[in-house]
C-alpha cells in the first residue's frame, strides 16, 4: 500500500472518529395551513435547549411540511373520476382517495388485492403515492398529500435558518416508505438542501488499495432513517437534528432527482 | 381524544425526547480468519474510551464477521460450471466469481447488462448474492462471502458480551445493499441478536386517535443505516454503538427472516 494511501486513511480516519449525534425537537403545537413553520421549528429547537451550529443537519418529517404549505384536501371536494370509482370498486377503497392518489401520480407501478404503487409527479415510487390519511385533524375527511416541491420547501427552510442564526445547515425532508423484498417501512429522503443527497467512493481505494466496489451511498436516505429513531410515528418529534456527520455540503440546489433511478435503468419496473 | 390516547403520547413522548448516539468504533488491525473477533471488538471499544451500557446496540459490518469466520474463497480453488462459464462469458466477468455467487444463492432474480441480482440462501435479495472482492487481502485472488447464519454470528457476540461485561444489549450485523427505484446504497441489517427487527405500530393510535397509517418500521434497517454514517466505506471503522435508541429488546433467537417478505406476497419478484 503506498504513503498516499495511508494517508488518505488517517486523514478519513481522523474525520470519523467522532460521535454523531441524533436529536430530537419536539413540537407542541399541531402544525395548520399557512402557519409560520419555520418560526416554530426554531422556538422548538430553542425550547429544547439546543442551538444550531455549523453542518447541522435539520431533519424534517413531510407532515408538518405539507399541513403549512396547505397540501390537504377535503375529500367532500373530490369527484372521482370513472377510473378512480373502478379501481375504488375492485380494491375495497374510498374512489374519492383513489382519485387523489392517480392525481398525484403519474403511472400506477402495481396495483394488486388493494395495494396500489405508483411513482408520484416528483419520481418517488412509493404506496398511495404518499396520500395520508393518518395524523391529519378530521382524517375522516381530510388527506395529506406530499410537498409540492420538497427541495424548494426545504431550500426556503434552511434559507431562514440561515438569516435566522448564521449557521449554514442542511436540511432533508422526509417520508416512509415500503419497499421491495424487505417488510417494514424505513424513513427516506423526498427533499433536500445544501446536502449532496449521494455520497460517492468512485475512484476511492479500499482499505488495500483496491477500487471500491460499493461506491455510491445514498446518505441522504441513511440520515432521514437515523432521524426516523427519534421521531417516532405516534409522538410529536416531527423535527431532528444530526450532528457531527460528514456529509458534502453544496450551494448548489441539491436534487433529490439524483436518488431517483431512472425508469429505463431499473431491473424492477 | 381519551385520556388514555394522552397518555400514552406524553409517556412516548418522554421515551422519544432524548438524544440518541452513533459511535463509531475504530479497529486499527485487519481481521484474519480465526481471530478473536470478540475480544478484538471488546478492546477497540476500550481503546476508544467507551464502555458499553445496557439497551446499546452493537452495530458490525459483515466483512469483518466474515473475515473472522473464514469466509474467504481463493478463486485459484473453484472450478466453473458451464452455466457459470456461460453466464460469465455474456456479463464480461470472472466465471469462477459467478460459480460463487450461484453457490451462494437460491435464485437468479435480475440478470442484465453484468448486473447479477440474485436470493442468497439466507433469503437476502442483493447484487452478487454479497460476495465481495473489495476490502478483503489479496482481492485479485480472494473474495469474502456473506456469514453463513449471521443470526447465530450476533447471538454469539452478544452473549460473550453479556458474560465479559454484564450489559445486556442487542447486536446487528450488516451489509450494504442496493435497492430498486432509488440510486445509491444503504446499509441494512443481515443478522440480528437482542433486538425485534420490526417495530409495530399495529393497533396504535395517530396524534388525533385514528388508527396509524405506518404500522411497522423496519428498526433493524435504520439502525444499520444510522451505524454507517459513522462507519464510511474505506475508513477502519467496522463497528459503531448507537446509544439511547428505545428499542424492542427480546431474549427469544431474534431472526432476520422477519424483515424478508415471502416472495409470494412481494410484488417485485
Amino acid at each position: 500500500m503506498d504513503t498516499l494511501v495511508l494517508e488518505r486513511y488517517a486523514k478519513r480516519k481522523n474525520t470519523n472518529v467522532k460521535k454523531i449525534e441524533i436529536i430530537p425537537i419536539p413540537l407542541t403545537k399541531d402544525i395548520k395551513p399557512h402557519d409560520p413553520l419555520n418560526v416554530l421549528i426554531f422556538k422548538a429547537i430553542k425550547a429544547s435547549q439546543n442551538k444550531l451550529v455549523d453542518n447541522d443537519i435539520l431533519v424534517i418529517a413531510h407532515k408538518i411540511i405539507s399541513k403549512a404549505e396547505g397540501r390537504i384536501v377535503n375529500l367532500i371536494d373530490v369527484e372521482p373520476s370513472s377510473e378512480s370509482d373502478k379501481i375504488a370498486e375492485e380494491n375495497c377503497k374510498d374512489a374519492r382517495v383513489i382519485e387523489i392518489i392517480l392525481n398525484e401520480s403519474k403511472e400506477i407501478v402495481r396495483l394488486s388485492n388493494g395495494i396500489i404503487i405508483t411513482e408520484t409527479r416528483h419520481g418517488f415510487i412509493c404506496a398511495n403515492a404518499g396520500v395520508d390519511q393518518s395524523n391529519v385533524e378530521d382524517s375522516f375527511n381530510n388527506v395529506l398529500l406530499l410537498p409540492i416541491d420538497a427541495d424548494r420547501s426545504a431550500r426556503n427552510i434552511r434559507q431562514f435558518f440561515k438569516k435566522r442564526t448564521g449557521k449554514r445547515i442542511a436540511v432533508i425532508i422526509t417520508d416512509t416508505f415500503g419497499r421491495p423484498f424487505r417488510e417494514g417501512q424505513t424513513n427516506v429522503a423526498i427533499g433536500v438542501a445544501g446536502i449532496e443527497p449521494i455520497k460517492s467512493y468512485i475512484g476511492l481505494a479500499d482499505m488495500y488499495g483496491k477500487q471500491l466496489r460499493v461506491t455510491e451511498i445514498a446518505a441522504a436516505d441513511e440520515i432521514a432513517s437515523a432521524a426516523e429513531l427519534a421521531m417516532g410515528k405516534s409522538a410529536r418529534v416531527p423535527a431532528v437534528i444530526i450532528r457531527g456527520y460528514n456529509y458534502r455540503s453544496t450551494e448548489k440546489k441539491s436534487q433529490i432527482s439524483k436518488l431517483i433511478r431512472p425508469k429505463t435503468q431499473d431491473l424492477f419496473r
